[in-house]
């Protein structure tokens, strides 16, 4: 993809964010497509099975997703970098975040069990579909260790001066390991939610996802630029503060996202049972009778059909009439849906919103004074809003 | 360690090999201990948890083991570096083979579903123990994450030049793309072991574990010096030939290995069904009446408390007194000691003898007139027996 496509003149006279996000994704999965394309045909040379095996891997990086981590990298680089510098010369490094990603999402679905990613089959259930459960959790846990090294091999490629990749990688690995260690707190904090809290819920969410998905990428890109010790700052309030939001935004799409727009199962965390910190507040937040209420577990296998219906604005509405599960016919909401009402009526959704609001100002405030090229500051501070009122 | 206990003068006079492996293991070893103490330590000011999770890391880490993969990286290096260079500029990127190689065993563990390694409960029962079998699965496959990353950062530490370092890592990554499909055909030939083959056996074995334990950690070693072209296909033979040894030798082991030794479960290749090289050539020479026998399953369940006292040799001798298991009462051999004693009686594992016989001597007839430092010649000339004659 030619440089101007993406950095050309038009994008100072027409609405130029749109254009050059759809631009930037194009070139970053053009750059995967052709990594992979070489990977899979060495894997095939080696044995039929092997090139199946990267197929499925390539099918499931290229599936789709916001591409959130190599956008957030790229505005990181551009925001020091001249408009001289050609963005293909950071595209292999883009695309390592987003090999890198596949790798957490793979592994993440299988310690999770979920069905669905991205509208399709997770990788362990892809895999079980030909040789059962064991083989697909045995592969899925394969199929993202591939991904990682790849992502590693394709950041090896980055024709940048060794110096300079030194000092990505170091962020690389940085990044990496906040990512593993935020995982775990997430599944531990799983195995007993009750013990969990508010305060571990952020925590989670600021390793688990604010440094991983917007922080450190924003650092990454900034190191690719051969960094500029005067924007680590401003961009570490940013990444943190807009990265938490995301998670938060998360966490609400997690019990009243659409699945048809999320391409995740419906109400993934009520029954995964995840302690986020929605779920924390409304604990903090609820009533005796609702503590009670939530405190109960979800009836294995019940159906999660009519979650959607239910908002999270429901606390304070009465416009509970199309939540009512025509399928379960008896004008009974189902059990997943009666727990997302309950959320709602705690008044915890409505207070995410604001800490959602809160952090993004805090990150957009953090940009405002900062010394970064002009089109970088209006993208990133486009990117808070876009990335945390997301539907999906 | 100063270098003088490795590489001195005394080495030329005395059996040097035993000292310097010795003296090699422990400063690998203390290069691993040193940095993962500072691994802990970080993550154990995020938050106490995650210094748990890593304190786990490094027990598995720390366990033992042969520490065979940076043997044969320091004897591929040694091969060209002169005495004058000291060890200790190469020992991260050793200590960085051995991070990598137990995120490879808890990974391959979990997907066995092994219960120990060396001699101590596996990651995934270490987990479970505290908070059941999905906590323990997630946790294990984020401890075999943690630990790959972890290698990453080590190797990164590793004070050698940048356009060294570039192509050590290059090796390093194929290495790790071999390890991880030659897993993947690993457990396919395990959803249907009578699909296999002989051929497809040799193929895993080549892949999964020659030139992961000992091709690449020469290569790796001959790079870590800066390389030599004269040495590359003495090397890759070498590898290749020894590295099929030593798998042949683990499946041997995986069916007659006395548990107290090699610290891992009896009889588990036949628990797991897993086709070896082994399994596929008893297929093969077995007898019509042998053949159905071979293919009946095994009950699960099946005690294999006495299938250490059936040797491989049992096929060919009448010395069975010791192989019935008293506490079966009966007289009768239970049902793994009866399928090892099979295995026996086809020829299968003399044949297997034969084949580790034939490749440690094309190995070392590899290095016979390779352009070699003779000390490192000697090294890997006796490491040729040792690594494929070993009782673990």
């Amino acid at each position: 993809m030619a440089n101007h496509t993406l950095e050309g003149n038009r994008v100072e006279t027409i609405p130029r964010q749109l254009v050059s996000q759809r631009a930037l994704i194009g070139a970053v999965e053009g750059t995967l497509a052709d990594f992979l394309a070489c990977q899979i045909a060495a894997l095939d040379a080696v044995d039929p099975a092997l090139g199946g095996f990267a197929r499925t891997a390539r099918d499931l990086v290229m599936a789709g997703g916001k591409r959130i981590r190599p956008t957030f990298a790229y505005w990181g680089w551009r925001g020091v970098a001249g408009s001289a510098e050609p963005v293909e010369q950071v595209l292999p490094a883009l695309g390592a975040l987003e090999l890198m990603h596949t790798f957490a999402l793979v592994h993440d679905d299988l310690m999770d069990g979920s069905a669905t990613r991205r509208g399709r089959p997770t990788a362990h259930r892809l895999f079980a579909a030909h040789h059962g459960t064991r083989f697909g959790d045995s592969a899925a846990i394969l199929v993202g260790d591939l991904c990682l090294v790849w992502a590693d091999q394709l950041l090896a490629r980055t024709p940048l001066s060794p110096s300079v990749l030194l000092e990505v990688r170091g962020r690389y690995d940085r990044m990496r390991i906040e990512a593993i260690a935020g995982q775990y707190l997430d599944v531990l904090g799983e195995t007993d939610p009750r013990s969990w809290s508010v305060e571990r819920a952020l925590l989670v969410a600021r390793h688990k996802t604010a440094s991983y998905t917007v922080q450190w990428p924003l650092g990454f890109g900034l190191a690719l630029a051969g960094g500029d010790s005067r924007l680590e700052e401003a961009f570490r309030t940013y990444g943190l503060a807009v990265g938490e939001a995301f998670q938060l935004r998360d966490d609400l799409l997690g019990v009243y996202g659409d699945p048809a727009v999320t391409g995740k199962p419906a109400a993934d965390d009520l029954r995964t049972g995840k302690p986020t910190t929605l779920m924390m507040l409304a604990q903090q937040m609820a009533s005796e009778a609702q503590l009670a209420e939530l405190a109960a577990p979800i009836a294995p296998g019940a159906s999660v059909a009519s979650v959607a219906s239910i908002s999270s604005e429901d606390g304070a509405t009465t416009g509970l009439a199309g939540a009512v599960n025509p399928a379960e016919g008896s004008g009974e909401l189902n059990p997943y849906a009666r727990r997302a009402r309950l959320i709602a009526e705690t008044g915890a959704p409505a207070r995410v919103e604001e800490m959602i609001r809160a952090r993004v100002d805090e990150g957009v405030a953090a940009l405002a004074d900062a010394p970064i090229r002009p089109d970088a500051r209006a993208a990133l501070t486009e990117l808070a809003t876009t990335a945390t009122q997301r539907p999906a």
